[in-house]
């Protein structure tokens, strides 16, 4: 941790955050039309000290539990869901490491990351077959291509996946420095939401992986609780679309409160007074709470499961990912509904460019199609009418 | 309480409720039909001593937080909504007399109806202006009809309403015996839905009515303690819901798991596979789910509210009011949305008279109209917008 | 055709089902209290000369086009969707016969329906399989039991159908006299709606069914003409559907007009200035538009289809298969709306249960389960992602 | 007309509008990132003829129908809606001056449009009291500011309101050529949608506006046939809103036919066979067929009502003014619905930036803002409950 951070340190986490969610809020209009990346803002997240917010304390991290770590995700969503995305995705790097690897990997990444604040980008993707790991003599050569690698620019490490060539195509999941000669990042990210994530794509040219950089011990959903990796993200999910939405719903307030005016049609006298904005404010709100409540409990019976280690079971397991996927689809649903909607409370203006009141409605559209939210109802159905319980997979 | 429910003590109050829940599904159909009171299953609940339940064991009852009650309103809503409600209002008038009368009233009240399983009904209703309270020389003489007396036959005890004539139609509240002179329970209820719970109409000619019966001290909605009462009608209709919806679920799942078979057009073998199928159960339990967190934050506001007493401040009573009413407005939605959708799962055998699958439906959308949805969302727009805390009512 | 008839023939047919529909509307509440055979209103029927209305003038019927036909079963649905329902399904099962059997056979059935008023019941459900035919020595002998059987009780002739055993199990259909030796109505038809329509179950008992009785000649689904058969019974759905949500609108509008009164929170003096009710009416006005336009464009395009006989090219009849099945998709989820809506513009008092207006929900709720929405969606979606058309079965 | 558009004369305007389209097609994409005003369209649309689409042949135009020329707004707005809308507006200005002004007044300016192949802009709004007209010596002067002057820039004539400070702020009306002295045209219309309609705001310093340019005669909203104007605005609206969900079907269905992979948790080995995919098909497919029924219908009237001139009746009008209200109604639902949920049948990937398929939304969003749905529903709720026809306003 630096020493402006360990200034920091008596203040809580949360009240760093939303410091930083205030600086980052008055250029994320801005910087969502540019796209790229927010040096700026990856740097001051640097020198917060909470790029370490959920590394344990006894290797220098802030001991964050899950539920602080994820509220802090939400804080950031608010105002810059991209930033809150690479942030998330910063502690479901770390995760990975921790359930996959041995201590004696995941220990020294851990005390590098607190000590020189190290931000870690995803390459892995289970999906994407177009890497290959190739078994060399003491070590591995990683080649191919992948996409939607985010937050990988400007990252020190990055969690990097192949299939195994020797082995039928096993996943390979890989921690290694991402200046590592042979990784090319491309940044050539440039979509309609989401547009500071740096989620674009990688090339692997016969990059070196050393074995003790593979996380095959325990190794990727070998267990219940390795099996919280993927729950981690959903649950990341989770709290970036709530507090998106919720942020969404504070601009169009504030729009609503100081610039809309009533409809000549209208009997009130003010806009906040008319029947029908009411009514859509009194929508949004039963939407937020819904979720606001669902997202809470999904993140404490993660606390709850994550606080079992090696001894979580596999119903344990199931339950929590059945709580995270009803928070999702409740999340992803309110979100669409309230950053689409939000511009019938605020009306024409609004649409004014330099607001960029859209991005909540593009930023939300593009994160939710990370995996199909039909088939997120379908597991969940298959648990209500079978009681069955999610198969744990890289998305379950 | 009676000799055979004495021998019940040990047992907890949900576990007799369940044992008498499961009683009244095997009559519950058939009681729908024919509509009346349910005198029996009344009579069991006499026994039982759960018509004791929220009373304080000082008095005499079982001393049950209001969580715990509203708990078992939502058990025996699902599997008779009808009974769930007049058992809901048992405790809602006992809580009125509680709420708006000195102790010297509300105690022998208390240990009465302990003591005798008393049935209370309500013959309350601030809107219906249609009985008038004249004063005379140290009594009342409450004259007219009142329509909506859920619970009023068959019972010991009666809150009524009139307006009082000497001060500018001033809403006079008492308690009185149900079989007083002048007082005539017209059972004249046979309404689409809660067939059972006697909403029907009473008239009231020139019925004494003493001081001490009304609840003048502190009287209606004087103090945000003694405006803990329309909320708790409230709170008790958002049980009742989501109770009914449960059952209407449970009776949904056993139905498509035993008899439903896939459409023939379906690539799934067993209806249980069936992705639309899935895919509505996936819908219905994310509803499910949400209302069910919804209500159980309100349950819980609402026992620290109560239990603040005298000491519970507008505001806090305020913030209650919102819970219970986003939880009644998510609870009507997803309530209505499943009783009817419930056949889509099941297929158009399970229309079958003697099933009475339509009854969720029609109970919900009956009770569902005690006041109307729309001006909830109003007042959760009020909130969301401008911060408005609801203003107390009879309804709010 | 009766002389009473005769006398009424220079009245338009639409004319009479107005009249007869007026007189329906007065027991209908209280018939669908009662379930059973709707004897008296039948017998009208029969009287009026209605049951002879799409048999061609060549063989004494009325003459009138599918769409004329149509619109009568829209007018009966809008005040009783039971007697809408089988009256429909008259010329459905005169279709049936039409498409499905040489001219030697249904000209002398149009001429009897036409002169005697015959009533056609319907005993014919492809996916009930256990109705069985032995090939006797020139004839079949019909063995077995069938349910959902619409109009059967009362009736004069019946479109009954079974498995061949000598013929892999082929469907067999016949056109047979509900009074022949060995025929059972069972009466037992109870369910939550469409009351009247007497679907109930039939047991054939070795049911002796000649040669000259069995529909082969086209035979089932032989042609795109004969292809019609399944398409005029979701097309009388479709009509159905919307006369029924009309008739709801219709009842609720009135009540609305007459009897509701605003909520004590309303702005507005009278509950038609309430800007919630409105926005109710509002949407009930756009659904209800769109189905019409939907349904009236199906029953053009069926008018023409049955035009070309049995020029019908397979395109043509897929496009109608597609324009019926997205008109029944949009009056199921239009009508299941209004008709659950309607008393959040009525309000409680309207749950009264002489009114019986749960029927309109119960009726359309039941009604629309004959075959699953959620196929019909899949059917449109493999048309407008795939340009698929519909296979023909006995429900596309 | 130019030469070229001469020599094209043989063809249909139905066919000119397709080849324009698409060729605007290949750069739509591009130019909603760039904004500003699309040039060299508006010069090949000058160059077509097309200008003159709705003038009649008398006055050198191509003397189409209103149905015609609405079929073309929808031609261009499937593959670019800001296009659509500056060409729907060029025929709703030469509208304004047909039915508020004198013969002498419109007659040359429809042959001066004809023959030069002007544009028209619009610089009316009834809502923006911000520009008022002074009265002179034999003309105007206008003076003020003016938003949402859609097509302003780059046209040759403007519509332009003011005011009027003689006379109680009545709303005069003008035809003036868009380079008079005095008009500023800021060039600042930057939205997040409909992006190159150049609706950016206009000053007018004491413009001077002659008597003969002022539409007085008979005048704004003056007759029935007067009262047509909104109704042709919202009419084009609707037809926009069509061909823009059309537009979005047709770029999700190509996507999901040639880029989607079924998830890997489908059972189907194709994108186009999943049951969720073919579902949210089938549900564009019943939205759009629906409104498609719904502004065809709007059209027909449309020209109906516009043939009988100054014969039409307040009623005749009043039911248009319906029938469009509820086209409006369905097609903004519809069209926000299919334009955000393209991205659940075409997957993360078609997010990308180059695509720019969120530009459905944006536009149809944007451009939905016009006037509140809210109050269409009301206006259509007013007329099922009450059947009280819509007032004639600049927006009904």
């Amino acid at each position: 941790m630096t020493a402006s951070s360990q200034s920091l340190q008596p203040i809580s986490p949360l009240l760093i955050a939303r410091k930083l969610a205030s600086e980052f809020a008055e250029t994320a209009a801005e910087r969502d039309q540019q796209g790229g990346t927010p040096k700026a803002q990856r740097d001051a997240l640097r020198r917060s000290g909470l790029l370490a917010l959920s590394i344990p304390r006894e290797y220098g991290g802030l001991g964050a539990s899950w539920s602080e770590a994820l509220e802090i995700v939400r804080e950031f969503a608010r105002v810059d869901s991209s930033i809150a995305h690479v942030y998330g995705f910063q502690h479901l790097m770390l995760a990975t490491v921790r359930l996959f690897s041995r201590p004696e990997q995941w220990q020294p990444w851990f005390e590098q990351t607190a000590r020189k604040n190290w931000f870690w980008g995803n390459a892995l993707n289970p999906l994407d077959t177009r890497t290959v790991a190739r078994r060399c003599d003491g070590w591995r050569e990683f080649s191919g291509r992948k996409s939607f690698c985010s937050g990988s620019a400007d990252s020190e490490m990055l969690i990097a996946s192949g299939l195994d060539e020797s082995n039928g195509g096993k996943l390979l999941i890989a921690a290694i420095p991402s200046g590592r000669t042979g990784i090319t990042l491309h940044g050539d990210w440039d979509n309609m939401g989401q547009r500071q994530t740096d989620s674009g794509s990688v090339t692997f040219e016969r990059v070196r992986v050393e074995e003790n950089e593979l996380l095959l011990d325990p190794g990727p959903l070998s267990t219940p609780f390795a099996c919280l990796r993927p729950l981690l993200a959903q649950l990341t999910f989770v709290n970036l679309f709530l507090g998106l939405a919720e942020g969404a719903f504070h601009e169009a307030r504030q729009y609503t409160l100081k610039e809309t005016r009533p409809w000549f049609k209208s009997a009130a006298a003010f806009a906040t007074e008319d029947p029908y904005i009411l009514r859509h404010y009194g929508e949004f709100w039963v939407g937020l709470e819904s979720v606001r409540l669902l997202a809470n409990r999904a993140n404490e019976l993660f606390d709850e499961a994550w606080s079992k280690q090696e001894g979580l079971g596999a119903r344990e397991r199931g339950e929590l990912a059945l709580a995270i996927a009803t928070a999702k689809v409740a999340a992803t649903r309110a979100g669409l509904d309230l950053t689409s909607r939000l511009f019938d409370v605020t009306g024409a203006r609004a649409t004014h460019g330099a607001l960029r009141l859209d991005r909540f409605w593009r930023n939300l559209r593009t994160q939710s199609l990370h995996d199909p939210l039909d088939y997120k109802l379908h597991e969940l159905g298959d648990w209500a009418l079978n009681e069955s319980l999610p198969t744990p997979t890289f998305y379950s």
